[in-house]
């Protein structure tokens, strides 16, 4: 019986030894060293080769090395049969939520602003109002959106939120549906992306999108690439229509190194760091996870393929 | 009776406005048009020049725009019979608290160094530590100082603080004295000065200090430029002793053009834009300290000249 490890992102070595000492019993072949498919029951993956899952005849779980999935829903051969988990891990929630306050009081105390200011050589004062006047859109209240929403709100943000079913949160106004999303967007000074990618949701951060925010308003992306459509958001910053951008994922990882958004003044671009899974913490996690499909316990946190999160 | 308004950073007609609303009884006068100085009993100032203080014959109380008094005291003719009243003010201290939490969170996050990497094009990730072991370390615990310390505490940092006088903090380590400064800086990621400006404190921030931080430590000035030395701190970052500077605060402000700090890729500046006194939230404060003064009742945030704050 093994796991079969697959990600071009994280460190293979120090998850081997973190799943050996967690699951000494099982043997952990790193990809492509795969040895004989079909002794292999486990995959710990982050986007895997198409058709490297359908090739494993006895496979019973598939783990996402990360909150999303559609790193592995998008290839079609996935055998739909056997369960997907994606990692729900405490400390990734924390380090995506410290990302995003940092970034929304960057924004807030128009630091963007001052750091022109600086390469310019001009010492300029602008009017800061309180965070109570800030208006925050946070798109998708799974469980990072509203882990985010909440510290926002600690901090003394007027946070709203919007997700694809509606949801009661306190203190935060929730919006749902397609109406609910445009409501959203005109009330977000700064919009925080926190979507699972699927059918429903690509591209949703594009011009429409961006021309129902108040002029001047701010996006930050911290989800997925494909939720934004690169050439609509140069356009609105371009226009005056938004005025700061922060991405820490892009259509493609790593960023070319000729796309425009390296070199735009008012693009913040940061390499996928914002909730990276973090070895020490999620290997306990996914071990927990294949030791109940060891004992066919119920599974935590599988994944709907359909629904796509 | 009337009160006399003195600061070339804040702005007169507001403030006027302001004062009229809440004193209407007294007439405010704008430095350089003070009238007959004989009749002025009130002074509401920022850095007023040398003598005017000492001109006003029925003077009965002088109000600083702002926490401290340096900017006062440092006229030696100032009348010491007058009381000198410091501006506390929550909104102030707010303001000063997320200045340093976002600038925190920013050198915790490797902001700076992600934007290194942004201008050079280059996509790589940076081991990302805890907030718990994330040491940081605050010069002033007083009310600014205080209120910080709490902040930075409820987002998750390893904080200790330190003081002339020792204090007791619940779950932050104090210190004080001249052992307890070098103690402070050997434990401090990041030292944050929100020190109050009297012969003690200035140049304290200089390479003495520098050399005691743990090697590639940042800086984050808040309080006033004469509590650093501008060549020690150049000389700590080109060594590599120290990794950035965060400046809101200069020895001269506006920073002059032709000033180093401008243009170094490890400092930021920021036209002193931290804790600004905001007229709204400190006009009725100060007219309630007038109003204290009229009626002889005991007024409060008296500064100790001899102390400095």
């Amino acid at each position: 019986m093994a796991i079969l490890f697959c990600s071009s992102l994280d460190p293979a070595g120090r998850w081997r030894e973190a799943l050996a000492r967690e699951l000494p019993h099982l043997e952990t072949r790193i990809y492509p060293d795969i040895g004989d498919p079909g002794t292999i029951d486990y995959a710990l993956v982050w986007a895997p080769p198409p058709g490297l899952l359908a090739a494993l005849p006895r496979l019973k779980l598939i783990a996402s090395i990360g909150a999303g999935v559609d790193h592995i829903l998008a290839d079609p051969s996935v055998p739909r049969h056997v369960p997907i988990v994606r990692l729900v891990d405490p400390a990734t929630t924390r380090l995506m939520s410290e990302y995003v306050l940092a970034q929304t009081l960057r924004l807030h105390r128009q630091d963007l602003l001052y750091e022109a200011q600086q390469r310019a050589g001009i010492w300029q004062w602008h009017e800061q109002p309180d965070p109570a006047e800030r208006r925050v859109g946070i798109l998708g209240l799974g469980r990072l959106g509203t882990d985010a929403a909440t510290r926002l709100k600690a901090n003394g943000f007027d946070i709203a939120g919007w997700s694809r079913t509606g949801k009661t949160l306190d203190g935060i106004a929730c919006f749902s549906g397609g109406e609910g999303f445009d409501a959203l967007l005109r009330r977000s000074d700064i919009l925080i992306c926190l979507l699972p990618l699927t059918a429903a949701t690509e591209n949703i951060l594009d011009r429409r999108a961006f021309d129902h925010l108040p002029r001047g308003a701010s996006v930050v992306n911290v989800a997925r690439g494909r939720h934004l459509v690169d050439a609509d958001l140069l356009e609105a910053l371009d226009s005056g229509q938004l005025a700061y951008a922060i991405l820490d994922v892009f259509r493609e990882e790593p960023l070319p190194p000729d796309h425009p958004f390296w070199r735009h003044s008012r693009i913040v671009v940061t390499p996928h760091v914002a909730g990276a899974a973090e070895v020490r913490t999620a290997a306990p996690i996914i071990a927990d996870a294949i030791r109940r499909a060891e004992a066919g316990l119920p599974l935590r946190d599988v994944v709907d393929p359909e629904r796509g999160y």
